[in-house]
Order: structure tokens, then sequence, then C-alpha cells
């Protein structure tokens, strides 16, 4: 219903043809500036409204219990749907009069002035043109409006996606699982990159003696597809998770790992990429070239790490610091000013902005929202909640938008064929490998059925897309970026929609409520030392308690007591009024290092809230009862409640 | 503090200077688009960190309640002070490679390919060009890049401004003063318009006639600029008057004026356009354009006002119908993609998008928002809220900041002052006639106090400067943007900072609480018809009451006992379950219609809630106690209360 008023809109608005007559100059650019506003709004009314039938079409889902189909699957039907009627059913004059004129110039500058009728009027380069405008696509000029740069990907859509990513990580279960999930992410994304890789090189090599493969794909192009199809995206997967109560360890591995490894998969094609400078000819893979490679790889992403990290610390500390806490429209405005200024600041420095939103967002999780007031940490979560549902629905159905709007395709049954074996061959070469060395040194196994629900949700989405969309330039890469256009809708709508019957199958723990006893004993492990973690995550524990959160938060010991002596101006500057009546207090620092759950848990919080007695008091209503005023059973149950709450 | 460490940054960032080798095409225009890329990051990290400085410097000034600057005049500031920093600190190499080439067409196509060595590239218009360059600028391409296109402000940045003015006006008031703020808001600023348009027309004569004009000036200028320079923008005022408690009737009226009197600019400003078409050569004002130009103000504001309304119908009875409530995600976004979908709408039908958003925010908050669920209505206001402030700092800091980066000022000191005059005839032009007039039929007179410092309270901002900057091509469009960029600077400051001197000399009540007995006696004259509005008002009142809201809401009486017989069938499939449980409660639903406030008043509201009960309990705790459960004395106390909260 919805969709058909679009349509009737949408033709109705682009029916009326400019029938321009021989007026002045003025007058004709005014009003062909004017046609291409109203052209503009109307293809951002067709988003809108695609957006506003897939939340209601989700609605009825979630309202009828269906878990057949993720709202992403559902954006990408509907986004589908819309480009084949934008191909097929809407039809679109040409422009006569902006039939591009050509003349011959020895460089292509970025802005050029034309003198026309004696005044003077500017251009500005907008990229490269395919010399052969396709025939079958009668309304290109359309679609080429609704196929808008790719670039928007990265500077809009991304980032509210990655940080909602980190912000919203599960911080308790990511850290009891670091280890496992930094290999996964880590190693297991780079192997199976590689193994892609080699595996497509093998096909295309195959291709090009058969004489099936249309142009040029080097080995840096296999790398380069390996390394971008590699970001697994289990968002439909996990959703179902989520509703279902799957075991709470193997949604942590899942979540941390698909968040991590969007990193990865940037950093590594990017540096691919700056190995391999398109325009110089040589194509081949030496030894010298890959040590660059590598030094890129480990540079972006320790920069973006640190700058990341950076700017998490600087908002920490000015919440800290001043009494922001008071007006939460200012203090939440600021907080996400200062994260959207960690990506621009990562772009301006040549580095990574998505990733450095991502290490931003933990940062912010795990320092910034205990200083921030009990109103501003609702308000953040649920703004960064709504910006990351936007721009993943828009994504999708993007997407589904793009197989019909797209214009230079290529789909070669025997690539795409080849890249579906090797996607499954580089998820299988991260997930066991690594599980079984994983498994010599975890108390808790990762056993069998988990491996294969793993392998399972291996699913590909928006970091896929954005990055194969990102250059569409060469053969290669048209293809490439069909072939990823097919793995999505494969993956979200076959394994998406499979999830619950793979649950099954497998034998998992659905319906797990949060075991009291585990936490306890878990909290009761943390404090006597005789945890499980390995030994550098322990030490990274004593390092943030004993100087990182009483630095940047109001919590943990002060600093005075941790620094030495000789920095006790400096840690007095730094200590905040609530921090030494907190010193006071007994209660289990050591406990909030693992069990740190965000506004629900922290004792910290608890103890500090603010200065004004009435809003302390409003928060310790608004959490959960101060645990330090109760007796160890309660306390046990008012952590499992809220735990419940949370996950 | 952070404004130096923000120039140290931008100078390191563009001060990398791009040394391009004779390499191939490719690698040049792949490191120009990056170089691109890295300066807009660079200029919206600049931005984002203007808008923090202002968020710490508002928080340092409502922490020691200093009440001499409002965040607006402190964005300007600090926007002022950027761009002395970009215009004369920074010195960026002119890049020589894009210097301008020249060739001569006999059209001006919208789009260009270019035949470079043997590739084609794609160049686009983006403007006409002045054929002087300026020589006193030597970065002007930052400083162009800096002055982004004007169109941003009236696609992205008003809408959300305005949306929040009619989202979060207090309809009790508003409703009670609707006459008077229809007046002061229509008939006032077209009256101010003509009487501005004709002063400086006058002026403009006397300086043409002394040589003191560098260029045309015509009539329909002159009218422009009276529609562009009446629409104040109070804002300033309203949040000292809301902090000092001011007269809640004064307090309605200047609100309800400035948010109304925008939407008059705008069509007014439009419909002069359209009566003058540019590169038409007859700048005389003739009488049947006068009446094309009145045709096209009414179209547009009727069109504007149907579209805006419509779309708030709609987005009511899918609230209303479908149970989103129970996820207020969707809710929520499906609330905002709505509103945002009625300024796309209106822009593609060639109406004014930011009118039409106007009235959609008005009946968004009428009808909407009593469908919503208590956490929805939360966050829609809430994150209305935060887009408004978002937005309006950045108009402001962007205005400070191009009174040093535009490089093509007039400023002409004959004019400036002419139109200080002009406008200050203006105001008064508007205020005291009317109000003498208003006075005659109003039972709470206008006071004379009361006049003097609505006259004051005439602040220009945010929309007289989106106005002014939408076209700067002409000499006198020029001089204008320059005129009433100096206005809204000295009106924000001067005016801005001496609202608290004023209102104590001129004895406004400050500090006033709700007046218990007034509101009931005012409950009462609605109930019993002896009210004091004019029939229009109280015949749109019983429409809206008896038709209405039973249909959009799950408030007032069923629709079946307000429709005749035939139509039965209908009424019952819109009406809501709840509807017919809220038949059985005996309440004044006739005090609702005055007196309601949102979710802190709702009668129907309590009543209805959600067929769920807990939801419905839960509602209820959060909103005031029920008051059809108490006895009148504990009811006027909770009106009260929570009357004070609103305001």
């Amino acid at each position: 219903m919805v969709l058909w008023e679009v349509c009737v809109l949408f033709l109705a608005v682009l029916s009326v043809c400019e029938c321009e007559g021989p007026g002045l100059v003025d007058a004709v650019s005014e009003r062909r500036a004017e046609e291409s506003h109203r052209q503009n709004s109307a293809i951002a009314l067709l988003f809108t409204l695609l957006l506003t039938a897939t939340i209601l079409t989700t609605w009825l889902f979630k309202h009828h219990r269906l878990r057949l189909l993720h709202e992403t699957g559902l954006a990408m039907i509907y986004g589908l749907l819309m480009g084949v009627i934008l191909r097929f059913g809407v039809h679109v004059q040409p422009d006569l009069i902006d039939a591009p004129l050509t003349c011959v110039f020895n460089s292509s500058p970025r802005s050029l002035l034309l003198n026309i009728s004696g005044r003077l009027f500017e251009y500005t380069l907008s990229g490269e043109a395919s010399d052969t405008p396709r025939k079958d696509a009668p309304n290109s000029q359309i679609l080429k409006k609704v196929t808008f740069d790719p670039e928007v990907f990265f500077n809009i859509l991304l980032p509210p996606i990655i940080f909602h990513a980190g912000y919203s990580l599960k911080r308790r279960y990511f850290f009891r699982n670091l280890g496992s999930i930094l290999s996964y992410a880590f190693v297991g994304t780079v192997i199976s990159s590689f193994v892609i890789g080699l595996v497509m090189y093998g096909f295309v090599a195959c291709m090009s003696a058969v004489g099936q493969l249309g142009g040029d794909f080097f080995f840096t192009d296999c790398l380069f597809f390996g390394a971008i199809i590699s970001a697994t995206d289990p968002v439909t997967v996990l959703a179902i998770f989520n509703d279902l109560k799957v075991d709470v360890d193997l949604y942590a591995l899942l979540l941390g790992e698909s968040v991590l490894n969007d990193a990865v998969a940037i950093v590594l094609s990017s540096s691919i990429v700056a190995y391999q400078p398109s325009g110089s000819s040589s194509h081949s893979f030496e030894g010298e070239a890959i040590l660059v490679s590598l030094g890129v790889f480990l540079g972006v992403l320790s920069g973006s790490l640190v700058l990341g990290t950076a700017t998490g610390f600087i908002t920490a500390l000015v919440t800290k610091l001043t009494r922001l806490r008071n007006f939460p429209l200012l203090e939440t405005t600021l907080f996400f000013l200062m994260s959207w200024s960690t990506f621009l600041l990562a772009e301006a420095c040549n580095i990574t902005g998505v990733v450095a939103v991502l290490f931003c967002g933990i940062t912010q999780a795990h320092y910034t929202r205990s200083n921030l007031s009990a109103e501003s940490k609702k308000r953040t979560e649920e703004l960064s909640e709504l910006l990351n549902f936007l721009a993943e629905s828009f994504i999708f159905s993007y997407m589904g938008l793009t197989l019909f709007s797209y214009q230079n395709h290529v789909f070669n049954p025997a690539f795409i064929s080849g890249s579906f074996l090797a996607i499954l061959l580089g998820r299988a070469a991260n997930i066991y490998p690594l599980s079984f060395l994983l498994n010599l040194g975890r108390s808790n196994r990762i056993s069998n059925n988990f491996q294969h629900v793993m392998m399972f949700a291996g699913l590909r989405g928006a970091m896929a897309f954005a990055l194969s969309i990102r250059d569409t330039s060469t053969y290669a890469r048209q293809m490439m970026f069909s072939t990823t256009l097919l793995i999505v809708f494969f993956t979200v709508w076959v394994f998406g929609g499979g999830t619950t019957p793979v649950l099954s199958k497998m034998n998992i723990r659905v319906g797990v409520e949060e075991d009291e006893e585990e936490c306890i004993t878990e909290l009761d492990d943390m404090v006597s030392g005789s945890c499980s973690a390995a030994w550098p995550i322990r030490l990274w524990y004593k390092f943030d308690h004993n100087y990182l959160k009483p630095l940047l938060t109001h919590s943990g010991p002060p600093l005075s007591g941790s620094l030495p002596a000789c920095c006790a101006p400096v840690a007095r500057c730094l200590a905040s009024s609530q921090e030494y009546k907190s010193v006071q207090q007994p209660h289990d620092d050591d406990s909030e290092l693992i069990l740190n759950e965000g506004s629900s848990l922290l004792y910290s919080d608890l103890l500090i809230s603010s200065d004004d007695p009435s809003s302390g008091q409003a928060e310790m209503t608004e959490d959960t009862p101060a645990p330090t005023q109760e007796p160890i059973q309660p306390l046990a149950q008012s952590l499992s409640e809220s735990l419940r709450l949370r996950l």
C-alpha cells in the first residue's frame, strides 16, 4: 500500500517534463536547479518511505512473533521491489539539453571555468565517466541519481552502526572471552582473507584459461576480495539469539568477533590498496611490498586505536571534571559531538575513521558512561540505538535497490559459485582450527556444536557491501561488487532465516536465564585472584582499576593511593570530591572490573552519583537498589535481575 | 583552549602541501580526491569543535547563572573568532594545477564530458563564478569550502528547528491567545514587511540620488528585504523568560508569533521571488503581478498547511491503529521518518517544506503524541530538543564565521543605518496598532508594558539569515546578506543581553507560578460554555473534540455517537477498543480541549493508555495521578503541578 503510493507519487513528480524554451540562460539554469532539487527530494522521500514500510512490516513480524525474516532482510526485499519499479516501471525522457559536450585537454583539472554567452560558469570534477553508455537502461539519469556517492556509506552510515556496536557491547561477556574473540577477529579474519584470496586466485586463473573472464583480474584483486568479504555481520542471527536467550558465551563470541573483524576488514583492504596503488602497472606480489602492507595495516590499526581511545579519555575527563551532568541535553550533545569528532579527526589524519569510532565507542562505554547522569545514560543509549537502526535499515534497503539501479553489474556465474565456495572454506579455516587451538587453553571449551553455529553465522552485511561499493571503476571491482551483493542477499535470507532450525538441531541451550551462583562464584574468583583469565588480561584489569578508572571516572581507589608520592599534587588535582567520599565506604572494587554492566550494576555510580543529594537519590532508585547497604543474598538477586534486564 | 587546539590541528592538516609530480592522471586525481576528503573532514571537525566549545561555555554560563549571553550569542562569538583565524591566520598555497581553464560554448550544460589523455571525465555545473577574483583573500579556496552551499540550511538545519518549535509549542497558552498570535504573525508580519520595504525604498532612492549605491537595487529587492528581515526569532529572550518564569501570556504571544511568522516570512519572500523571476527585465510593481504574488502566497501557505496536517493525521492514524507502542524504538523512528517525509513531499511538490514541517509538528503534538507510549513521548521530545539545539548552535556559529569567511560582503553604512531604522519602524507598525485593535476585543488586555517588551523582543535569527544567504548572486542581495548578518549580531547581543534589565524596568511579573484558581475557573468556563474564546475558535474546538480527536486518537467521545447513523460502519472500523471502554467513565471531555497539555494533563491518555493493564499502570504513575479518581481539590493541585513541570 505504502509502496504503491510511493510509486504513484514518484511518477507524478517525475512525469512533469522539462520543456525549456529558448529563454535566458539564468532562467533556464534556475529552473534546472529547481527541477534537480525536486528530483533529489523525491528520491529522499522514496528512501524515507522505504524505511517507513520496513518499520511497519517489522512491527507486524514482531507482533506475530515471526522469526523468519529479520528487519534487514525485509528492508532488502522492499529495496529490491523499488529497484525493479525504478528500472522497468518508470520512463523518464532524457534531458536533451544536458547531452554532454566534449572538449580536449591534456590534464584533468578539478575545476573548470566555462565562458557561456560572455558569463563565467564554474564546473567541478565529478569523476570519470564510462565512455559506452548502456543501452538497456532507458532512464539511466534517475538510476544514477538513486545510486548516489558511495562515500556516503563511509562518512554517514557506517559510523553510527560501528559506534553503536562498540557502545552497546556487553562488556562483561566480552571481557570474559576476550582472548578467543581477539583470536577469531584478528588472526581468524586474516586467515580467512588469505584463504578466500588464494581460492579465488585459483578460480580466476582457471576462468582466464577457458576464456571466461572479460577483463583483468590480478592477484591483488583476489586478496582485496578476500579482505572485503571476510567481515561478518551476524545482526540477524544475534537478534534471534537475543530473542531466544541463547547461551551467553556463544553470543559474546559471535558479537565480539563481528564487531572487531569489521575493523580488521577495513584496515586490511586499505593496506592492500596502499600496497597496490591503481595506475601502477605491477600487480605481482613482492616481499618488500608485503612488509609495506603489513606496516600500513599495523600503523592504521594502532593509530585508530590510539585516536579512538584518546577521544574517549578526553570525553571522560570533561564529563568528570565539569558538572555537565546537571544539564542532560548539553551532556548528551557533547557526548555525540566528541564521538563524531573522533571520526573526523581520524579521517583528517588519513587513518580510518570507522575503526577509530569503534574503539571510541568501547572507551565511552567503559569510562565516560559511568560519569554521565542517569538521564544522559538513557539518552545516549537510545539515540545510539535509533541511529544504528536507521542506518542499518537504510543500508540494507539500499542494497536491495542497487541490484537493479546499479548499471555496471558484472554477474559471472563461475566467479559467483567460486566465491560461495571460497567464503565457506575461508570461514571454516577461521573457526575450526582456531577453536581447536583455543580449546587447549580455555577452561570452558567451545563445543563442536558451538563451532558449527559460528560457522553457520558467518553472514555478510553492511561492511562487506560498503567496502565493495567504494570503488567500482574496473572490471574486477564491478564483478566483486555484484558478487558481494549476491552473497549478502543469500546469507541474510538463507542463513538468517535458518537460525532457529539450526539452533534446535545443534541442541544449543536456549532460554538461558543468568545463573545466579555462577555470577557470585566468578565475583569471588576475581576478588581472590583465582580467576581463570589469562595473565595479560589480568594485568590490564589491574592497571585499569588502579589508574585509568580513578583518573577518568569517579570510581575505583583514589589516585593518591596508587600513584607514587611525588605525583600527589597531580592526583589531588584530578581526584573528584566524590572519590574521597567513596574511600570511606567498604565495597568490592574488583567485582566491578568484570561485572561492570553499564548503568545497571555500577557500584561506583551508586557511590558517586553527584554531590547534589537529591539527584543522587534519583539515580539510586533508577538503578538497582544500592547493593552496599544489603547482605550478600539480596545482592546476588539484584545482580541477576539487572543482568537479565541488560541481556 | 579547545579553540587553540583546533587551530593547531587545522594548520597541521592544511599545511601538508600537495606536491604533485608529473605522474599518471589516475594517481593524481585519486590523491586530489583524498586531499579534498581530508580537507572536508578537517572543516567538519572544525565545526564540531566549535559546537563543543559552545556547549562547554554554555555550561559555564548556566553553572554560574550568568544571563548576559545566550548560547546562540556564544556560538556567534566562537564562529567569529574562527572566521578571523581562517581569514587572516591561515595561509594555504593556492593549488596551481587547479587553476581554471577556459573554453567557450554558447549554452551552459549541466554536465560536461572532458576528453583527457583519451579518457573521459565528467564535470558538473557548480554555479556561476565571479569573473574578478578578490585580491584580499589569500586563501580563498579554504574560505570557499567553509562557506558551503546555503541550501544546506533549508534542507537540513531549518527543518528540525521549525519542527521543534511546532512540536514543543505549549498549546494551552497558544490556543488561549490564538487570535492575537495569528494577528501578530500574519497581519503584523505582512505590515512589517511592507513598512520595511517602503522605508528601504526611500533610503535606496536617496542613496542612488547621491551616488552611494554601487549597483542595481529595485523595488522588489526592497520588498524582498522587508520579507526576510521581518521574521523574529526571540530564542534568547524566551530562554530568559523561561528561566525567570515571566508572565505566561506574554511568553505565549512572543513564542507563537515567532513560530508562525517564520512561515509567513518564507512564503512571503518566495512569493516576491515568484512575482519577479530573476532574468526578467521589468522590476516595477504592477497590479496584476500583485495578485499573482498574493495567489502564490495563499497557495503555498494553504498547501503547506494541508500537507503538514495530512502527514500528521496519517501518523496519528498509524500509531492509533497499530500496536507500535509496544516497540518504542520503531515508534520513535516512524514518528521522525513521517515528519521528515512531510518536508520532502512538500519540496517535491514545489511548496515550502519548512512551513509544512511546522504544521506537521503542531499536528503531531496535538494528535499523534497522545497515541504514543510514555517511552516514545519522552524519546521524541528529547530527540527533537537535541536536534533543535544542534541545528541552532550550528547556524549561529556559522553566522559568526560567515562575517569573515564570506568573500563578497557589501557593507554600505547608509544602507545599514537605514535598515536598522526600518526594522524598528516595521516592528512598531506591527506591535502597537495591532495591540490597540486586539485590546478592543480581549478580556485580558495586552498592557503597554507588554507591548514595549514585545517591541524589544524583535530579535532576528536563523530564519532571516537562512533566507538572506539563499541567493547572493546580485549586488542587492549581497548587500542585504551583509546587513542581515549585522542586524542579527546586534539584536542577539544587545537586545538579547538587555532582556533582564528591560523586564525589571517594565515591571513585568517574574517568578509566576501557575495560578491554581485561574486554571479551575477557566476549566469551568469551558465546560459551561461561558468561555471568552471567539466563536470561530470555539467552533473549531467542537469539531476537533467531536470528530478529529476520536478519529485520530483514543480520546474523546466515540465516533459512533457524533457521526450520523449512516456512517456507523466506518465509525466502528476506526474506533479503538479503548474508546468504547472510556465512554463508561465519567469525565470532563471539554476541559481537555483547552487544557490539553501533552502527556502531563491528558485525561484521555489516562483513560485509554493501552489494553495491556501493566503498561497502562506504568503510564499512570509516570503522568500525574489519575484525576478522575480524586476529588476536585487534589485535582487542582495536580493540574498546577503538571503545568509547572511543563513550563
